[in-house]
């Protein structure tokens, strides 16, 4: 068998975190060869395109209001001073609230946390949104229906207005093509990593080795294009992470789980465009991306084709796997029309009747907090576990897995914010539990 | 279709910890009527029979210590006071360490803790050691072989009297005849769980339900023999676990990993005597479980059989799968000469030659920081991921379980210690991470 080809560092999974690990990675370590392989026929194709899209930096967490407050920052900075449109718009994040839920502690930690990070954001109260939002409904005094159904009131909003939308895709090409300028290493795309990689460190070419009493580390990985060798393995999988790291023993900590978003048009539908121009938010005239009190029914505004994608952040009873599976690619109708609409059509009646023209389905990588994982260990960096904002925190993400490569204690993250380069990682993790996922 | 029989409790799983659990709630709920159901033939089969059976309190975190400290209090009780023999012994336990191992601030804070929680141990040193296990190489000064395989020398035992082994299968049917005694639901085995059953609450009886605006919990299991209603169901399944809690969206947080031991008979060996009936450390004049300095080998003294049961811990380098493997049954005849055998006979010169005349394999259920994971949610009580040490934690695990299906805020494990009954949870765990797993 030929030699196996050898690069300093081997970037699996080209999705936005990939792609953005890539660019720094070439950037700060311009002399290393760096390969970036996708299953894919091109970047950004599978979980990074069928997310809705949409970035906030209100979380609970200082870290995650830490990783994706510098990552739209950058995103903002990309498009008005390096003049690359991502179609990022501000259209801000509105969470509709019963008074129990805005009152309760975790609400109230949540907004003192945001505090304490300059967050901005702005409360809402009752009448103020239904003065901005006609179209909805903010009680359900007398309808048994709604009671049956669960189905808070809306006393309050908490509205973000530095969060927004953009398209992932343009987000993508940005690192892609400034990582190409960069490197002498042609991505690989539509190539399948099977596995890694495990190498006696140092080696003794005895049969079978590594064995227990030697040392070890991921060498390089396996691919449907043959083998090939790096001192560095940065694995930004996404939901296929476990089937790479569980065979060398190492507990990725994060699963995957269905997502399923449905376009609504709004066009000529009266109701629905009233809602969809709702006023007063933000300057593009657009209602937010906004979430409902109740079931983790949500939906973002879609000015290019006037309409909504029309969502739900579905926790007990939504089954997680292992990785992701071939059943995520679709959207089902029947969820819509029986989990989504009922909910959606209460609290926004201009929805009834409405049908989904279009649905896809993509996949959650969830980490147990919430919080991202990356961390350096055996020869593989790590930075995986999302939590369903992979957009939003890939910039800050790929900052501290080159912060790792290069052995630096601190991340510097866009605007010279910094971060201990371990806090994500599985043994010295430093994190609060993330509790405002959707 | 028959409506489904319906139990108060339905017990999945009736392994050590499933059998001490249907015993604790059976005793302190007498009027609740519980299936206990295995998919085996009878109880304590599966990794429970294939465990190497030795028990210690000598762990690092305070949580682990109490949970195994109670668990061979209760051990002891059954055997001395209730005249149930389990064959227990009191070999005790010896980690030989290299001085700078021994130095270590993760050894030094591990006896640290074990003196906080009066958990009796002594320091041997290198002479001591020599002089007690004359077969015993304590270093490699010239063997080139040695430093190829980074072996350690050894410098310090730590010794723990407390500790030793015993037979889990009359241990289980000491919790099973018991259970059996107070209950008047036959046992269930040979039937396989093949998943939980999610129900809406209220049911609404709409098709397809629980909705996602429905408020749902698990409502009974689905087996091979048909479906069973449960107010709860108590999963103490181990390394399957994930194949139940995955499909209603509960992260286990556990994976299984594959152990092996292998038998080596002493008998008419002398060098291999020597060692099995080195004296001084406990009454019964044999060597204790002993962990070498390296590459995680250990062995437990078997004086029955006049032998040793001989395993690795290997870490880094063996496959995490999500759930147990069939391949998980058979031990591997070149794991044993190429990495265990090695290092052993190295430490141990007496084991040179040595065949191992037999052989098994089963699943170690992994939590992330080495500690069970006993938590209430949805309708499920979970007793999971003890990390290899069920059978040493399975009576304050099942303590635990009844305290949290009572709505007690503490569990009261044997001897009076207390417990937050939730500090084993998922989202309010409140435990230190184990750093000694072997």
């Amino acid at each position: 068998m030929a030699n196996p080809e050898k690069f300093d560092i081997i970037i699996v999974g080209a999705g936005v975190v990939g792609v953005a690990s890539a660019y720094y990675l070439q950037k700060n370590n311009p002399d290393k060869s760096i390969l970036l392989i996708d299953r894919l026929p091109a970047a950004g194709q599978a979980n990074t395109a069928m997310s809705a899209a949409a970035v906030r930096n209100m979380f609970a967490s200082s870290t995650n209001q830490l990783l994706t407050d510098t990552t739209i920052k950058f995103i903002e900075h990309i498009q008005s001073e390096l003049d690359h449109d991502l179609m990022f718009e501000k259209t801000g994040y509105l969470w509709l609230l019963s008074e129990k839920k805005f009152k309760h502690d975790s609400v109230q930690m949540w907004m003192q946390r945001m505090k304490n990070s300059s967050i901005h954001y702005q409360v809402y109260e009752k009448d103020e949104l239904k003065s901005m939002i006609p179209g909805l409904n903010v009680d359900f005094e007398g309808d048994e229906e709604a009671e049956l159904m669960n189905l808070e009131q809306v006393d309050y909003g908490l509205f973000g207005a530095d969060c927004g939308v953009l398209d992932p895709t343009k987000l993508v090409e940005f690192y892609l093509e400034e990582f190409k300028t960069m490197s002498d290493v042609k991505p690989m795309f539509g190539v399948n990593v099977t596995g890694l990689t495990l190498v006696a460190d140092p080696p003794l070419d005895l049969p079978g080795e590594p064995h227990v009493w030697q040392n070890k580390r991921v060498g390089g990985v396996k691919t449907t294009e043959g083998d090939f060798k790096a001192d560095t393995v940065v694995l930004t999988t996404g939901t296929w992470a476990n089937e790479l790291l569980d065979p060398v023993g190492i507990d990725s900590r994060t699963k995957a789980k269905k997502r399923q978003l449905f376009v609504v048009h709004a066009e000529d539908k009266e109701p629905l465009m009233d809602i969809l121009f709702s006023r007063g938010f933000n300057d593009l005239g657009c209602i937010p991306f906004t979430i409902l009190p109740s079931a983790g029914v949500y939906f973002r505004p879609q000015l290019q084709e006037k309409g909504f994608w029309v969502g739900c952040g579905d926790k007990f009873g939504r089954a997680y796997h292992y990785v992701q599976q071939d059943s995520y690619d679709n959207g089902e109708s029947s969820y819509y029309e029986n989990s989504i609409y009922p909910v959606l059509s209460k609290y926004f009646p201009g929805f009834q009747d409405s049908r989904p023209v279009n649905s896809w389905g993509g996949g959650y990588c969830y980490s147990p907090d919430a919080i991202p994982l990356v961390y350096k260990t055996n020869g593989i960096i790590a930075a995986n576990g999302p939590s369903g904002s992979g957009i939003m925190k890939a910039d800050a993400m790929a900052r501290i897995a080159d912060a790792l490569y290069r052995g630096e204690t601190h991340a510097e993250l866009f605007g010279g914010k910094k971060m201990e380069a371990n806090a994500l990682s599985l043994q010295e993790r430093k994190v609060e539990i993330e509790s405002v996922i959707i």
